[in-house]
């Protein structure tokens, strides 16, 4: 009993210790980059020995993609602590999504970028679940800009789902023009506050969006 | 000497025949997922006699990178027949764009988003082609934009390069959007005039941004 229980802990921080490896190198290289054999070079194992812990390299893969997936959502999602609603809350969200990508958090371009758009029309278990996060950080995005709106932070008439798509879609452009080496923090984040000025209601002074620094000390009075 | 000339176009043929039919497998599956087995089968050749066109799978995949390439700039890019410019030029490119998406020239989401993302930070002949390709596709809008400038259609003050990485972003988003189920047509090209009228001087009726069809009816307008 005490063996056993000891076992398995054992087997599954070696498989954490796989996912976790797979993982650095997917996010550069793609999980068509990701060779059992190389991976168990690194690992210092056997590959029949990294083999037996997933059964499948697709089986390798979707523990990569789960892993990479709560990686993702542990970075952006506000905690209940931080206790943000409204536009706050959506700002937060926004901003944990471009420091996902400055940090490096996942480096490269891959997850869930370039992943995304890879096999978003292809079939299978990687492509749906690659898609399936892709469309709950949309849905995420959607829900805080329902909140703003609730909270009377945006205009009556704001269009969720929209709204939702165009932020993705900035934040993607800003990815894409660093992975081009242009852009810089200030602007990225200057291009989420021209669009939150074009739906907010006048409860928010318009200065607020005019410059981060602006934006923090808006932030800052609300709270005062 | 009739005989080589005949031979060599012959040898040319079956490699572009190679090349078409691999470009299609990657725009869907990525390059990752070329195979020279599967492709020789495809196209009931020997693997060997398929490899001897190229002398190793990177050049292949460089041939295919390179007629993507091709592909997508012969569609984006307006020809000197069409003498657009100012804004219309802009339009044009942008909407060329939108249709190479939407007409699915290269289908899948691979070329050149999703293949740009996922290599964007990798060494290599091709990652640097397909980087060079996302670069000189931002220079075209870069000198669409300034084009816009000089012809009196844009403020003096808008800056070209942020305005081409912004206009990429929008549309990189509106790909997303399509390739999640959402986005229609007209929403796309709104993206694009919302877009635009922030940058236009008052010589445009700001009424020509607000749809899709009233911006058709004022290009009409300006060729009366």
């Amino acid at each position: 009993m005490t063996r056993k229980s000891n076992k398995r802990p054992e087997g599954q921080e070696t498989r954490e210790r796989i996912v976790d490896r797979a993982l650095r190198l997917a996010a550069v290289k793609g999980l068509g980059g990701l060779s059992i054999g190389s991976l168990a070079q690194k690992l210092n194992m056997s590959k029949s020995g990294l083999f037996a812990h997933f059964g499948s390299k697709e089986n390798l893969e979707i523990a990569v993609v789960e892993r990479a997936g709560l990686l993702f959502f542990n970075h952006i999602l506000p905690t209940e602590e931080d206790g943000l609603e409204g536009i706050e809350r959506l700002w937060a969200v926004c901003e944990n999504w471009l420091s996902f990508v400055e940090k490096g958090v996942l480096p490269g371009g891959y997850f869930f970028t370039g992943a995304f758009f890879q096999c978003a029309e292809q079939g299978g278990p990687i492509p749906r679940r690659i898609t399936d996060i892709v469309r709950r950080w949309v849905s995420t995005l959607r829900d805080a800009v329902d909140g703003a709106r609730s909270k009377g932070d945006f205009r009556s008439h704001v269009d969720a789902r929209q709204t939702a798509l165009e932020l993705n879609g900035i934040l993607i452009g800003v990815k894409c023009s660093y992975l081009l080496g242009h852009e810089n923090r200030d602007s990225a984040r200057s291009a989420i506050l021209v669009k939150l000025a074009t739906l907010a209601t006048d409860e928010i002074p318009a200065s607020a969006f005019e410059s981060v620094k602006g934006w923090r000390d808006y932030l800052k009075s609300r709270h005062e």
